[in-house]
């Protein structure tokens, strides 16, 4: 996409916009329409009549006004002069072309325009519907504020200077994510400000070199002074961070404040914990500084070409950043951007990190399955063939890129057979184990897939142990290629349902208000757990929150069993360990057990703790103790 | 016990001991005894001769002195006076007898004794001698220290009123626990100050009913006012406060602070976060107070008559309190004490919450086995039966207590088979998962226990699933009572192989310096987790701090495993649940794997993330990144 905009000048009539925006359009050499000059007929009827025009009338002609800006970004800038009033106008001109739009929004008091109006002559609006425009009038927040006091050359130099020198957003640190966030937001035509700490010898001029890297970036500011990179940015400020989790940010935080003014907007599309995104977002607010906590999955990739992205916080804040992050993000198959505002407080972050709990499992899961295929005697092209044969049926990202993994070759080996097996983490999967032991609600697969890592980080001692306990890991489990996807598909629905209830859970302890089927639609496409399960699972979340309750997935469920049982038997007996796919059977058993053995440890904890007990034959629960060795 | 006291009372030679001794005599009308007159003819001919006692002259002497007051305490209170310098000798002094011992020293400056040496007479010991006694006294920590230029009738009023009416150790809140452990304490001989607070309606005269309930009672002080409270208990204080963990404990603290003194010792002895008790370490330290975090174990029952103690925090606070803890702790089977210093800061309730992780895990492997044995076809007496004949095997206590368990009657029904099947938590198994989720070491029994209790809440849900997936529970495995026994003894190994694990690699990364084969000898008796294993592990734990590298442990768990193999495999293919033994036999598969398939995923992490990974074929720990879609 070009850098080319659409200079929107809006304001009630009276207010100036033409005679600005002539002056503007010689200033920067740019076309020049009049809104007004594009009215239907019948519309030009009705206003010279005095009849106030409806929506209705205006819908084609703001149609009109959108492809025309449409057609000039084609080859150039140009300005449009339009009062757009109401924020649906607003919406109807920046259709498809919202990274491209620029708002400028004249503001004047109703007497000031009033006496102006009733000077004038020859415009076809009475000043008597001055009154209904004000009525109308809805203050956009995205717009350079113009005061029409100032004389027409003073408001040119600032527009000038606003529109020419300030970037319409900031983006702090230029990571591996953070580098593809600046060019996926110039290639969709926004104006950047970026920056990146100077550090002698390893970091110098990291931004600047970037931006020669690139002929998108062509028109973006390079920094490496917190100071110029906060002023080169119109307000009021969007500044994205994408900088380390944890102490750095707070950090960066207290080095960014000085130089903020009131109401500029700070986005955290790092993986913080959600809990310091409350934290920061309360410490924010009191110095007036907007604060959205957003979690951004899809990793370089996505980031680049369009990342699910989930923000929280304050929802007026959110409505401030919302056409950037929403421009970015990847589209889902009815083409609606995966970014859709999560909640208050630290829930974007929260749910970004369920979404990499759930990640976690996913590729346990598939790392387990390859165990598996690889104890039957196949190579790593033998598997890649295999799961490339899944696709039909279990479809997602993962699995993609698992066969593409499998197929790596360096020179005539593969390259899986040369990586090491101690995998790592980065924070949230470990976050994920913490909060669900917090709140009490038993997200099981995503502990096990954490401690699969932890384990697997254990590798001399797994040396050691190997040989003491002599353990033979070549016997072959009696299981067909059939047998192990049904029991893949069976685990990943399992998966599903523990992180879904855990953001239902956690959402309800929280007072957010979730809307999973909408978190479901943001996660099918951009992100790493895209897939068609979670396609399929947007309309299963509009009626529950608990898939284990809807009819064709119980069915499923059910199918896959048997083969999951015979797996998970056949792998213990063959000694694999697939503590994950094992886990997510035991625990549907235990989910489907009505009446449990929890009983024995409520007695137990009743016996030598007096911690007592309730009773099935007592619904008033009333709590029972008992002198058991009497 | 009788609440009989010997008050020794020490100092150098010529500080005035048989004064005060004679005096304090008639004042309490008890008999005294000065020291001095039984020693054995020998030793006083080397004194007479100038030549100073050595330690083995001094051993039969004191045992001598030890068997007198032994002797009077079963009749009556006495006064008996030696000079005691150091630490050793008063340690044969108070041998058997420490909580029915009472020391007053008397201390002056070596100019103030050398004066009154010198102006006396007919006393056989040279004022040339007074010198090495200087050199050789180690003051005592635990006495009342009487400065000895007060007059003598000074002297006597502030040890009256120090003796009878103060009391040598304070409990503060009186529930379950904290009963039991004052019933302890004042059965132990100690002289107890005993605080419950007042609230109107359902805490009223806590205290005083409490020690009118029990005779043991009789000289303990009852209080429900602060103040009253602290100024009650000798200085410097000895205050173990038995309340709820979290808030209440700070503002317990807070509500006690104003009334200490410098020097004085808390210790909590409730179920704290190991967290929260450095942060209070700390806290106490700022204001000269010292505080104990004290695990204590052993339910009720164990509180009373006698529970496993793991008191952390400084040592030499530690050394203050070390005889009341050690003479309430259960004893093990050389009859010490199960009460032993753990380590700095928060170390006691590290262990503590750790001690109850593993219980956790002990609870649910008999819950799960429960299942299996029902599902045979047992009733509650038979499964009773059953665990019975396990006892020559797997003994342990809370084995014992579920036999007791399944064989409680109501009526002509068992008592479990009416008990709800929700098991509630109180927070350390919680905590335990958080921990290890923090520290990154793999405890997954503890989790699966944890997340067990969780699932179990979720009654309605499971109700519900139970019919929506027509769930089959009453499937048979083809198990013998042999093979459940075999496969329950190998999980048990499991868990006290990852609990003694987490607590190595967490005393590693706190820097604390963790007796290993101390902890499990403590947890031998008067705790929950006491059983023969942990017996086998006090020397296993000598020589290693990973047992799964044990050749006796190792072997038996290759005899167990392919009845754990049998066992899991059955109960996937008939439906039972058993997370925690399923996990069991997954960890020592993961274990023992010495290539995982953990490459798989460092591969899919530098696929989508760029996370990079090492090699095997390279020793450099140099990390990688590939194009892997190339």
């Amino acid at each position: 996409m070009n850098s080319n905009k659409v200079i929107f000048i809006m304001g009630v009539s009276g207010v100036g916009k033409s005679t600005i925006g002539e002056l503007l359009s010689k200033e920067l050499g740019i076309p020049y329409f009049d809104g007004d000059d594009l009215h239907p007929q019948e519309n030009i009827v009705k206003m010279s009549n005095g009849v106030p025009l409806n929506d209705d009338d205006r819908q084609s002609w703001l149609e009109t006004l959108n492809n025309l800006a449409k057609a000039q970004l084609r080859t150039n800038s140009c300005i449009i002069v339009c009062s757009a009033l109401k924020q649906k106008y607003r919406d109807i001109l920046n259709q498809d072309i919202i990274a491209q739009t620029r708002w400028v929004y004249l503001k004047g008091s109703f007497h000031q325009i009033k006496e102006r109006l009733e000077s004038r002559s020859g415009h076809f609006m009475s000043s008597q519907l001055l009154t209904s425009q004000f009525e109308t009038l809805e203050a956009p927040k995205n717009a350079i504020d113009i005061d029409i006091s100032l004389t027409p050359s003073e408001i040119i130099k600032t527009l000038k200077n606003t529109l020419i020198e300030k970037s319409e957003f900031g983006l702090f640190g230029l990571g591996v994510m953070g580098k593809s966030l600046a060019r996926n937001l110039a290639d969709k035509g926004f104006k950047l400000s970026m920056f990146n700490r100077h550090v002698s010898g390893t970091e110098e001029h990291v931004a600047l070199n970037f931006k020669n890297e690139f002929k998108e970036l062509a028109s973006s500011q390079p920094f490496d002074d917190i100071e110029a990179f906060v002023n080169s940015i119109e307000k009021p400020r969007k500044i994205m961070l994408m900088v380390n989790a944890g102490k750095i940010t707070d950090m960066v935080i207290e080095d960014l404040l000085p130089f903020l003014s009131e109401g500029d907007v700070l986005i955290d599309g790092g993986n913080s914990n959600y809990k310091n995104t409350k934290e920061r977002c309360d410490y924010l607010k009191s110095k007036n500084i907007h604060f959205i906590g957003a979690g951004v999955s899809g990793g370089e990739e996505g980031a680049l070409k369009g990342p699910s992205i989930m923000p929280g916080g304050n929802k007026d804040s959110y409505k401030l950043v919302q056409p950037y992050l929403e421009t970015i993000a990847a589209k889902d198959e009815n083409n609606l951007p995966c970014c859709t505002y999560i909640g208050e407080e630290g829930s974007g972050h929260f749910v970004k990190m369920i979404h990499n709990g759930i990640e976690y499992v996913e590729m346990q899961l598939l790392a387990e399955v390859s165990t598996v295929l690889r104890n039957l005697g196949n190579n790593p092209d033998e598997i890649a063939d295999i799961l490339e044969s899944w696709k039909a049926t279990a479809h997602s990202y993962l699995l993609e890129i698992t066969i593409d993994i499998f197929r790596k070759k360096e020179g005539n080996d593969w390259l899986v057979n040369n990586i090491m097996d101690k995998a790592g983490n980065k924070g949230t999967g470990n976050w994920t184990t913490i909060t669900t032991a917090e709140l009490g609600i038993p997200s099981t697969l995503i502990a096990s897939a954490l401690f699969a890592r932890y384990t697997s980080f254990y590798k001399e001692e797994r040396i050691l142990a190997n040989k003491n306990f002599d353990s033979n890991k070549s016997l072959k489990p009696n299981l067909t290629n059939s047998d192990i996807l049904k029991a893949y598909q069976f685990a990943r629905i399992i998966n599903h349902y523990q992180g879904f209830k855990l953001i239902s859970d956690a959402g309800k302890a929280y007072k957010w208000n979730l809307n999973l089927s909408e978190l479901a639609r943001i996660w099918t496409n951009g992100c790493i757990i895209k897939s068609n399960l979670m396609k399929e699972l947007v309309s299963h979340l509009k009626e529950t929150d608990n898939i284990l309750t809807n009819k064709t997935i119980v069915e499923e469920v059910k199918n896959f069993k048997p083969f999951m049982n015979k797996l998970v038997s056949e792998c213990i007996l063959t000694e694999l360990p697939i503590p994950c796919l094992s886990e997510s059977v035991n625990f549907l058993n235990m989910y489907t057990t009505a009446n449990s053995s929890a009983n024995i440890i409520q007695a137990q904890r009743d016996y030598f703790g007096a911690h007592t007990y309730q009773r099935i034959d007592d619904n008033s629960e009333k709590f029972y103790h008992t002198n058991w060795n009497n």
